[in-house]
């Protein structure tokens, strides 16, 4: 028999949501999940609609996401875990009530919107022994899989330089000022907290140059700007690293970038050869060994080691994307909740970012944020 | 309240089976179908413990085809639809027993291994009103959709050159000998079909040029080789196509070309303009009106037009791949299903590759089985 | 002391012509040649203007290539050498003119206009026992002389099958109409001979293709179109190649592919690799070992072999483009002027396209016409 | 009549030495300059051994640059500019006394190895009112000064970001003590200046940046490394810009990124567009729109604009390269001599970077070890 699927809840993601859809596939993709409740909206009326719209069973969508936490956990059949996809600002007190409730967790990123929250929460997640994910969903990618693991095989060697950029462009025109609710909130410091570019998109960068490279900076610098007219967070940075080994980093994200959709990409450098991978062309990594012709890596290829084919799907040339990625996540987090059900321990090649991890973007948030504000000065990366 | 899902069944696909998984992602990935019943194997044995492995209800796992047919059909809440992803010799038997039972059939491609069957079940199919889907999946990438409906609109003025091409490397070596079971039914004749690549992949091209075209060639001349020692099947293809208006086509399909992991790319040349567009890059086309700087059209953004956009899922620069576009045939057929259920007139966006395309496939193969038989003439291409 | 300059002549290239000029940066930007002649122009007064917008010495600027043979042959400071850049159909009667005075002969392609006068100046250029190099230019990039080297050395084991194609797109509209000079005499058969797209560019793709194999094809098929409405000779070419070791080959030229500049790429692919290189990015190749995974050779690097290393000028990264391509053949046309002048040995890894390559290519025109006029059946590729 | 070459001298460039030779093969590849004087080592015999194998004429090879000026200077046939292609630190003397010889300079860069000698250095050339240049070769490309132009027009509106990146990997491991000559003197301070790869080549990029946008930044933060160990000058340098009116730019340059060969990248971001050129692939430029699909502007199309075409010699799709952007240089200052000798206006297209442009990258050098002194800290650009 297979493992029943695993129930899951979600809180957020309503009409018109973008990330709680992807949620929902990411989920369903692998099937290992079933969505059995939620608490999609903090308008009743809209999570009751939406709740119809994707078919949740009757009975289970909640106006609001205490009463979903208290409710399921009561139930016999009541979810195990749940899918945390509102804006930024709702994270830490949802997470704590589902935490409270003895349910995982799977919540988006930025963690919270402030530091304190971040902390209290990583301190009460850690208290729960519950799993705790947070989706950094480009870690999920085959190729960055790989990558990490030939870092950690030292097949780089002492790694030098880290350059890291996430570039896009939707919001080089005032956006926000047309109603757009994607563009709303993220540049709404009351929903986002105080980082907006940063925050949205270059915590991303921050965590795929840590998960490929096993590095968190001792300083950063940071030059927030904000370029369109009344925005009121930044939409650009650009932030110095430096690393505890003497390695340096630079990490650019914009959201001002004209020609740019979701422009991902890592390189790392170190003493015996380099890495370069895109988000927007995930399913290749060129790979130079220092001296020789380099190599083109291609996902589902004899050339990707066993980090990367664990989370491949389907043959090289066959593109995985953004959605399988995602999943990975989802999969990987499967297989932690169904080790617990079993009591078996979990194979340790599973691997997601967890809310250590969402700690440390909002943590780099913070020193970017302290950086910036006494005019561009190197401070330490956590307090 | 949602249209509840479409109750599915699966014919073929049992381990071991790369299609199978393929078509069950993607008829789960939009949530429009429920996989309730299955015959995944010809083995009994096997058909049951992969029906388990995969969580069929119980009892709704049959031993052959022609049970799963009739308990179906009998049954108030049997399936509405088969998938079928068996060897290809096997697809025409199945789909009849499934018409015959009054359901809908999902069928991969090529559709027969022999012209005569194709056009018996063309026939049976054309007679029962049923609906008849082919997962000629790559026509489901929304580039593509651009691209055809670009060729609609005349943007491209009358096309002259058709270029397509469909490389793989898998086959460069004498595989089948080693027992790969992908590898042994593709170059059995006995399953297979009188033609090897030209069939497993030359389909697919002649398929996605059709499609974006529009174009049917009026004569064939092919070139088929088999390069590696004992092979039973052609290996390589190279075909030229006379399109009826005068345009000229060329297609290359090869499973011996290193380097080469599923390599589709079609290029279309009209007095116009012309574009580009490639598989494993299928995010991006390029779009080179004569005179005048290329663009690249990138999936998500608004420079694609509605046929494009309708069946894009994620913005912009976060990657679609092969599994979206797959579950993009599944959702077409799904809102063909539902609108029969209701009664409901099809929006005419919806398009999916049909019995006829499966037809047409076959008779290519056979045409240039024909040209290739008398040595490399010219031939009509249909009979 | 250094090896004096040789003393080259140069037939066409006068005003407007674009193929002159080439040749002449060509011949300089090595600095072993010195252009102390010539009779630029068919038209007295334009040779003169000529002559004198580029710095002839006075008294050696002709008005015919008749006098300029005789006249530079009696001077003891006379040429050594001719550059034959006039339209297609005076290549032969030039040429023979100037072996016949004792000089060698550095000629454009195609080699002449007919095969009758190909093959008569074929037999002269052998039995004078001169040097008659071809420019087939595209040999003379750094890593096309890897790629040749590389299957040479058997690295690709049995050549299996050959993709060549050579796209552009400046004849998509009627040029000739509008008194353009290149169009004009390129669409002339009375200028360019009976092969249009095919003489002008199919026989670079054909000679590319035979340089780095070694292979010539024993069986030719074309399909030679005309697509623009009043134009007198092909623009668009497919033909397929039977080569004698089972090998098979297609090649694609076309004028009137929207997009393309000057889209020549060559993919070979055997045993045991495959390769790949575009003419239009020239400084790097992809090797495709069996089951590896794909190397980028850059040229310049010490992934290079000796072959490419050898006509390499700069560093990697400092990309090298036509016309040091085209100043290689140039040079190695030098390195074999000076060997005859000091009756040393010739460096063996000296190569460059000689009046036999320039045989092959009017020859394929020839039998791809033959085939063409019989309705597209495999001729024999040389009569 | 032509008008007669500009006769032209060396100082640096002899046996062994890469960019002396880059700078003979541009100052010939346009046919405007005959090299016939040269002090091309600072070694009398290896002078002489030198100017014999390029074949200056006799007696004017000269053992040391001071005795050359004098010389020349007095010949009424003596040169009328020199190149100036020695280690750095020789620049500033160099270029004085043919300054006080009242020659034209073209001189390489960095201009000087100190702020003080650049200062004195620009303030003699003002002074003088001769010609001079600093071959900041990359201005060169066309699709350089198409961007130029673009931006000059407004088409990006107000720019936002910078981002400007120079990669190589040829000083990955200690090449130094190796003997390699180039990585002797770009390491050592005596003849480099106090920077190592800042100067180098991050002078090029900022150069390249500065040339494109018009901008020049306020300040300056550095952040420089020296990764290898026992070299003396950084290898790796990360640095923030400010620009007055606001816009933010960030330079990357390394010569210790293994896969990186010349990975000269520039990006510019603006209100209404962006653009994304790399000089490894100079014959594209990407052009984006705000809003609209990216045009890939190719050299040698009518998508390049005037300033693009002007220095273009071949048409699309016949790559040019280094070496061509660098003869580009050097014709544009045979432009400036010309209209000189002729007392004639210069045509107001010509372009090339002067002793500002080499006095702007030493200063950006002086304020980025200004900044990297104290701990990484915003510095003025200039002082």
């Amino acid at each position: 028999m297979p493992e029943p699927r695993i129930r899951l809840g979600m809180v957020g993601g309503g009409e018109g949501a973008f990330i709680g859809a992807v949620h929902r596939i990411a989920a369903r993709l692998d099937d290992r999940y079933e969505l059995v409740a939620g608490a999609l909206s903090a308008s009743p009326d809209k999570a009751m609609r939406s709740a119809e719209a994707i078919g949740l069973p009757p009975g289970r969508s909640y106006p609001d996401y205490r009463s979903m936490a208290r409710a399921e956990a009561a139930r016999p059949d009541g979810i195990e875990a749940v899918a945390i996809v509102t804006p930024n600002h709702m994270h830490a007190s949802v997470a704590e009530a589902f935490l409270e409730a003895g349910l995982h967790v799977i919540c988006d990123k930025p963690l919270t919107a402030t530091l304190a929250e971040a902390r209290r929460l990583r301190d009460k997640a850690r208290a729960s022994g519950l799993i705790f994910a947070v989706t950094y969903n480009y870690s999920g990618y085959p190729l960055v899989r790989h990558a990490r693991a030939m870092v950690q095989a030292g097949e780089f060697g002492a790694i030098r330089v880290v350059q890291v950029e996430y570039a896009q462009d939707w919001l080089a025109g005032p956006l926000e000022a047309s109603g757009q609710k994607q563009a709303e909130w993220r540049t709404d410091p009351a929903r986002s907290g105080a980082g907006g570019c940063i925050g949205d998109i270059g915590t991303h960068a921050y965590q795929l140059a840590h998960f490929v490279t096993g590095m968190a900076p001792e300083q950063i610098l940071a030059e927030l700007t904000s370029f369109v007219p009344g925005r009121r967070l930044d939409d650009n940075a650009q932030i110095l690293l430096r690393y505890g080994n003497g390695a340096r980093g630079a990490l650019w994200a914009s959201q001002v970038a004209p020609g740019s959709d979701n422009g991902l990409r890592l390189r790392v450098f170190g003493e015996k050869g380099g890495l370069d991978w895109s988000q927007e062309e995930p399913n290749q990594l060129v790979w130079s060994p220092l001296g020789e012709a380099p190599r083109l890596i291609k996902r589902g290829t004899t050339a990707v080691n066993a980090a990367g084919q664990r989370v491949s799907r389907i043959p090289s040339g066959h593109p995985e994307g953004y959605l399988e990625a995602f999943a990975t996540i989802y999969a990987e987090v499967a297989e932690a909740i169904l080790a617990r059900r079993k009591g078996a321990p979990l194979d340790p090649m599973v691997t997601f970012p967890t809310i250590e991890d969402g700690f440390a973007g909002v943590a780099m948030v913070e020193a970017a944020l302290r950086s910036h504000a006494v005019g561009g000065l190197w401070v330490t990366a956590e307090p």
